[in-house]
């Protein structure tokens, strides 16, 4: 029996003719003779609707309530996909995330899946059911509601994948896979027909939201391959998998552009034990998500220490460091929104040098002034002005040949 | 420890300033001390639109999965009176039928509550906690989530009442309780304090829906006294229990009209044994409800039969009875829809005469031709032309005394 996991998003479910077309594709499928289960996301739009509701009884919506209140959403459109499979004759089932057999911790609003008993599954697909289960959510000890947070639903699927045993994983979204670089953004960007869980961490990590981190830490963890596909076209899409020797021919897979961000520098920091830990857990509690964080060797016995968060956190995260910064003896604390972040992302950089050299001499012809810089072993990252920041990505993205050579180009 | 059930039905909680005063009261009985169980109905117009969403992706929904569908009304209207109830600074606690221990027989889409284990209400109202249960729904054996039909809130909330012991089952609506006549219909007609469950029965299912039959059936059954009141005005609504001996002082507690009635008579009918069950298993096999069934002495050897249909049910029956009735033997089959039922109702029937005698006549002088004539213990109805029904029911209720003194009159 091959074992086919398939996700399918908000938008591949948003109104009824998309969930009869879905049934439709995981139909033909089983005809073909696949065991098919598929991980269904709420319709696009309800869970925004169901936190407008909930924002409006309560300020702070409790997040056991809240669970309940969003499970709601991928419950009615995982029943609706099975009913319309069972209005084509095949026989679906559909399955809430308890009962698909989805075990979480006690979290709530972002539980961590503890355990998968996919017994009940694989008695469905036993018996020829086509089994369709409510994605982004499992069941606490307790035997309560819990929800795996946002992208959530591509976790269970991988997660489902990987108990399974799966022959393939694949995630339909409203997008044709992972690109070079933002097709909306740089018009001959190319797919890319595979990648490496660690690049698609990066790239992740760095504005190309295609997929959630947290998903794409499991699929690595637990090596299950995926593949990244549109609902809509057919296409193949992109496969992410563990990577392969020559992977790493490929120096930089993608360029990522994360706009929105801002900017906070601390000068003349004293350069001793505890005082970056003591800045950054105030920001962690206040759930402000720090990015790229920069700190430079120390001048005497002063340091100066630079990090970005999204613009929206830029002021509540200076409000909460002016009494710390002013505690431990800070120069000056400054901010500074209007920036974005810049990501170069490759396994082949790990075997190649000079990528670094080549990204700045490209980015110093095009006149564009970096900021921060920061580096990991298969990414390279700069803060630079946010006007500058699509034609930096051009920039980049030109210098390290990840064009697609255009259809007239080829031909004149 | 004091414990109220309060049942919260669609209007109640059809939006969000509406779930906010459903929390506002709960929380000001939680005040008085009272510990307090509310179950609530799907925001009015939700269930409306996923039976829409069912039927646009199936002709015939799987009733597996329309359950489970149709269960996220409730449960995310749970969620957010809870939630709205935190938000006062009250804990409160949301929980699905399965969590609140409501557990039925196998079947989807009109469960019967097989038994309720009320151990988690117990402990969280031992905790202090409002505890808040969705309505309408449980878990069968297999663990699966089940629906209890149409009005399964009240059944819900009168089942809980008598697992908890309650002090009291308030069941809040859009009415302001049971009147002596609809007050639509009749301008005078007055709310009843009380009611016996008997009565209740007759009357819901004489074209008063203020309650459906199942919960009121279970109420008797189980002895749970409820109160049927208004969410909006905060008067006293009308309290439903077992008679008590001056209830039989009232002779006709209330007239109901039942309208859009559809009448078919079958003449000529063999008078033998098996005759009549063979005509209604063929009509409660098509799912068609029948109400009034009247039979009068045979005539020879064969006999005159006659039963009530809702007008939306006529032509299927007839269908149905067509080439029965032509291999029975019978001479004729008419139908005929536009027409309604009259019932007036009463426990003092029992021991009163001439509550029959009274109707007839004072419906003769109006005029008004009776069709089919049926009683029962606690009720007589008859079948009117539906143009006469309103007239019908004016001078019924006058003939019986069962009109307000009108403020004005009342000082003249």
């Amino acid at each position: 029996m091959h074992v086919i996991v398939q996700k399918y998003g908000g938008t591949s479910v948003a109104d009824t003719d998309r969930i009869r077309g879905v049934a439709q594709r995981l139909v033909e499928m089983h005809r073909e003779g696949y065991a098919m289960v598929a991980v269904i996301s709420a319709m696009a739009g309800v869970t925004d609707n169901l936190l407008n509701l909930a924002h409006a009884v309560s300020a702070k919506p409790t997040p056991r309530e809240l669970d309940l209140l969003l499970a709601t959403g991928e419950n009615a459109a995982t029943a609706l996909v099975a009913m319309a499979i069972n209005a084509l004759g095949i026989r679906a089932v559909s399955l809430t995330g308890a009962e698909a057999g989805i075990l979480t911790d006690r979290t709530h609003a972002k539980a961590k899946i503890a355990n998968i008993s996919p017994r009940q599954i694989h008695n469905m697909l036993d018996e020829d059911y086509i089994v369709v289960v409510a994605g982004f959510q499992g069941q606490n000890p307790e035997g309560e509601i819990t929800t795996l947070g946002r992208g959530g639903s591509d976790l269970t699927a991988i997660a489902l994948a990987g108990a399974l045993n799966a022959d393939a994983c694949q995630i339909f979204t409203d997008v044709d896979g992972v690109f070079t670089c933002d097709p909306r953004l740089i018009k001959d960007a190319q797919k890319l027909d595979e990648i490496s869980y660690d690049e698609l961490l990066e790239m992740a990590g760095a504005g190309s939201k295609v997929m959630q981190s947290r998903a794409v830490e499991f699929a690595k963890k637990f090596a299950v391959p995926f593949e990244v596909r549109s609902s809509f076209t057919g296409l193949a899409g992109t496969l992410a998998k563990e990577e392969t020797r020559n992977m790493e021919d490929v120096v930089v897979r993608g360029v990522s552009i994360d706009r929105k961000q801002a900017k906070i520098t601390i000068r003349g920091l004293p350069d001793q034990a505890g005082v970056a830990g003591h800045i950054f857990s105030a920001i962690a509690s206040a759930n402000i998500i720090v990015d790229m964080i920069v700190q430079n060797v120390s001048t005497g016995n002063t340091t100066d220490l630079s990090f970005t968060v999204h613009e929206n956190d830029l002021e509540q995260a200076r409000q909460l460091l002016k009494p710390i910064a002013k505690k431990i003896g800070a120069v000056e604390l400054t901010g500074h929104d209007g920036v974005a972040k810049l990501s170069v992302v490759g396994i082949g950089m790990r075997s190649h040098s000079g990528v670094a050299a080549k990204l700045f001499e490209c980015l110093g012809h095009g006149g564009i002034n970096i900021q921060l810089i920061s580096t990991s072993e298969i990414k390279i990252a700069v803060v630079v002005d946010e006007k500058d920041a699509a034609t930096a990505a051009r920039l980049t993205h030109q210098a390290f040949g990840l064009a697609r050579l255009a259809p007239a180009a080829a031909l004149s």
